[in-house]
């Protein structure tokens, strides 16, 4: 278990780690990094290489147990940026644990065996930092996704791929980690797995799952809130559907009661999966020039940035799993006044 | 002039015209149709022909005096619609005038050619109408671009187009048109026309111009609200960026004030030409997948829609002229509570 | 049976008809035309109203027998145009039968019911068109896609679609039908459809289909060469990958041997579907901003048109079960010289 | 000067630096690399970070001194690749020079300093490396564009950037260099460079040039074959239109007669500017979903890929002064047989 603080800054490029410098003066060193978390200018899709980009610059300048997620897609009014959780040594009220699960085989990915293995690494990671599960606000994980070779590699072991689609890939990977997320935090029932895997409609409410191409395992980083050292907290809540504001505005009024300072927003955004919002019909899946994350990433960012007034948010696409279809989950962490 | 009512119908598709039916369950004739002002689900720019689609089905279906404004792009949360502008025969509160200008030749279009027509025939119809000035609340304006072959023929005549890059039309004909409101509107001032032009920096609080390659001439429509008949009500302000929420929640809590319902909102959105929004970095001007009109109206349609809890809204691309760069106009069309 | 000619035309756009009067000069009349194969300018994708808008404006002008194949995509040197197979009362030498499944419902889409419905039509049309299977050089076939509003139309009566995403069901129609062109040529067996089906891996060399939104049966359009009356003729081969240029030489070779003219080229084109060609990596499948289709039309257009020296060619995106995987069959039309 | 040999690779991705190990399997050390020209699978446009991770990645791989040309966008049928030119100790009858020029402040880029810093630096490099300007047959060049920042910063000093949009600044930097090499080359005149910056109509045979964001000056790699030691040739010319297979038969009917093998292919594909090839409407230009250079990679790519029946071609998008419009200048490097 770490005591954490948050800190964000903006990028001029994929490439620029000159957020390091924004931490040093903030007090901090590149050894108390326990996570980046970047959102870059890709598609954040399959060929989204800002991402394989920002991982390959980052990976010298910070610790080896340091989680990165890069999550491509800073669409409409988003600015690049990272945010950084670091070790703080002084009790902030928020804490948070790193870990990783074993690498992934191929036909692993989108599978109940990729969601048992980030069950149980998360459920490792809260025995061994002491947190506990309703202190948790928000999982991040980046995962693995099934580029071509991948596919080829497991028809080769005369195995099924989940999908032989490279971009679908991501969405199942996405929504396995969201599962395990979901069982070891009791969202979800372990013995219904299989069930969920089928009908695609089992959802956690803290967690935020991305896919890329660079890696192999599962990235977990756990942020949670104690509520009672301190004056940094986090809440969470969830959005409905892509238009949601309710959910948002409550989360920044409880902000705003404690005379609050936002440091980060982490939200997940999604393209309602039955083609319309509250009824109407949205053209987000129909798009062949567009696809369906980038979409709903431009909308509810725009929704978040007007909001909250800031345009350096974690808004992720591919909820699958991860709030109500249509929906996703917000996690608000912010610095208590006085 | 005309007293008018304003109602909308979503579209299964950019050549659905099942609106009708609506429009007649609710009172009205074909021949009451002042104008269609369509959302179609095209890419909004130049190979868009979801726009030229729904032309041509509406077309035979409204009175040939009628102006049509298709305006293409529902990115993200954004639904397919058609609104209808109808004459009343009651005095609603809200009255309208349309009109178009002479066809344009192609070396006039996006030139102060084009604003001074527009702004002509705006004062004409004003003074028609019986319109004044101060009770404009929005004025929309479809106008022609350049097309490749409009480009050949303006070098054939020995002239140099405006500019040979038919999507660059788009623009320079949309802040052409915005002059020519502003002036109309003493919003910019008329000597003043040919800096405007070189500036790019002129604007107007109340106009929302399209383009689109479908038409020849500029279709004018003119919507005005007098306060003191009838319970229809249109405000209007202005964006001052692409997050600025506050413009929007004071116009819709004077709609709430008055126990008001929203019956449309008519915006225009646009990629803050700086390349950032408050200090921070935008990507939606070197995104060369997707156009930053479809970002821009991605980004504002989530904003507003959240807001509105709507997502048949009328946000349209490039506000080059339409308001502040980086903003743009709102008007939000209510019927005010008994 | 019909004696026929092929004549093509430039469209200066989806809504152009001017090919009519090129058409009369030519000394036909509407009334002579059995088909109107276009290329138009859309993504040719699920949101391209480019074909809509083409089917609409052509609807009115063409006997209501007449088949219409409008397919999207003049990626790369492509260029938009109209082919014309019109009736002729001289023996050309060049015959053609045109026919329409009957409608089928949502759930029949892509399944082996829609295969087997195309079959049996053609059956009959050889049948009563007196054209035998030997003569048969192309089969073209338009059928319909799975919209957002039919997977849920299917989900409500309690069935499961071929597929929820709409894009794939344009590749699941496409293959049904070339199946059943297949079993009708003798290329597939029947009692193999259900394997073939699952597979995916079955083909015919004579087929060629595209889907559209804007119809709910398959049009078919059978296409002859009897090589002894007129000079009219027709000959097929098949690509075995997408750059496959020896094929097209092949059938081009013949043409001069014969001291030919080429009338106009079917070719269909699609992106291997194992993800390299000749063994070497493409990206065309994993490619998130553009679809393999566009990409593809582009790749086998630019090979067809420097080898023809002809840009306006009819190549279509989506060869499932139309020649071999990551290849298509091409049917060159020309007339044989003196 | 150097006597060189060309070997090309295979990449899974743009990190890929496997291709080492066939250099040294080959016999080649990384220090004999002089230059390291790859075929990433961007788009080739403004946000194309394949390119710049390929760049970061090399880096560290090679001499300094060895210039790198990464040129995105493996459209259509081609394949991710990178071409070595390595330092060999025997005559192979090619001959190499690298080289750079200074670093262009964001204000000449685009303009007749950089034109003229490109042929002074060429100048140079002929000179001190003996090579004859008529064994050239190929110059490369990588320059570099304006980002937004460098606008703003063009701006800041009061000076007006040579234009405002980023993608353009590509265009304008390509053609910037390729006159450079025009006048070295002695295919422009140098007094007509002003007028050459303006008609945009001057071109060079042996100009390859692409730009990208990650660097500030040019990097130069030129090509020269002597035709009296070794078997390494290389033999350049020029495709009038994007459809001129002759063109390139012709390159490889000289191979073939000297019972020669392909090494490589470098070729430079464009959009028609006027609209149209021979005299039909292509839409590349217009079609606001996919840039221009994408269609034109994806279509010469087809192409050539089928005339030589390898798809690791170097076919770079942009041939602004680069060969006729429309077409481009093709090299063909080969080794000729015993």
């Amino acid at each position: 278990m770490a005591s954490i603080n948050i800190l964000k800054f903006g990028v001029s490029s994929p490439s620029d780690t000159s957020p390091l410098e924004g931490l040093k003066a903030a007090g901090y060193k590149s050894d108390n990094i326990l996570a980046v978390i970047g959102k870059s200018e890709g598609n954040g899709c399959v060929n989204d290489f800002s991402r394989t980009l920002s991982s390959h610059v980052w990976g010298s300048q910070i610790p080896e147990s340091a989680v990165t997620v890069f999550s491509g897609g800073t669409e409409g009014v988003l600015s690049p940026h990272i945010t950084f959780v670091v070790r703080d040594r002084s009790s902030t009220g928020l804490r948070a644990a790193v870990g990783r699960t074993r690498i992934l085989q191929p036909h692993e990915i989108g599978t109940s065996a990729q969601a048992l293995e980030v069950c149980s690494s998360i459920r490792s990671m809260l025995n061994e930092s002491g947190i506990l599960r309703e202190q948790v606000r928000l999982i991040l994980i980046k995962c693995p996704l099934l580029t071509s070779e991948k596919v080829e590699m497991i028809k080769a072991t005369g195995r099924t791929p989940v999908t032989t689609d490279t971009y679908d890939s991501m969405a199942k990977s996405r929504y396995s980690s969201a599962l395990g997320i979901g069982i070891a935090l009791d969202e979800v029932e372990e013995c219904h797995l299989d069930e969920a895997l089928r009908s695609q409609s089992a959802w956690s409410t803290k967690a935020s799952c991305s896919s890329g191409a660079e890696l192999e395992d599962c990235h977990i980083l756990i942020i949670a809130s104690d509520s009672f050292t301190g004056n940094l907290r986090a809440i969470s809540g969830h959005m409905d559907d892509a238009i949601d504001a309710r959910a948002i505005t409550r989360l920044l009024e409880q902000v705003n009661r404690e005379g609050g300072q936002v440091l980060q927003v982490f939200a997940k955004a999604e393209a309602d999966p039955t083609g319309s919002i509250r009824g109407k019909r949205h053209t987000m899946n129909t798009d062949s020039d567009i696809h369906s994350t980038r979409h709903a990433r431009a909308a509810v960012g725009g929704l978040l940035a007007g909001l909250t007034g800031e345009t350096q948010l974690y808004i992720s696409g591919g909820a699958e799993g991860q709030g109500p279809p249509g929906g996703g989950p917000i996690c608000v962490a912010y610095r208590a006044g006085a």
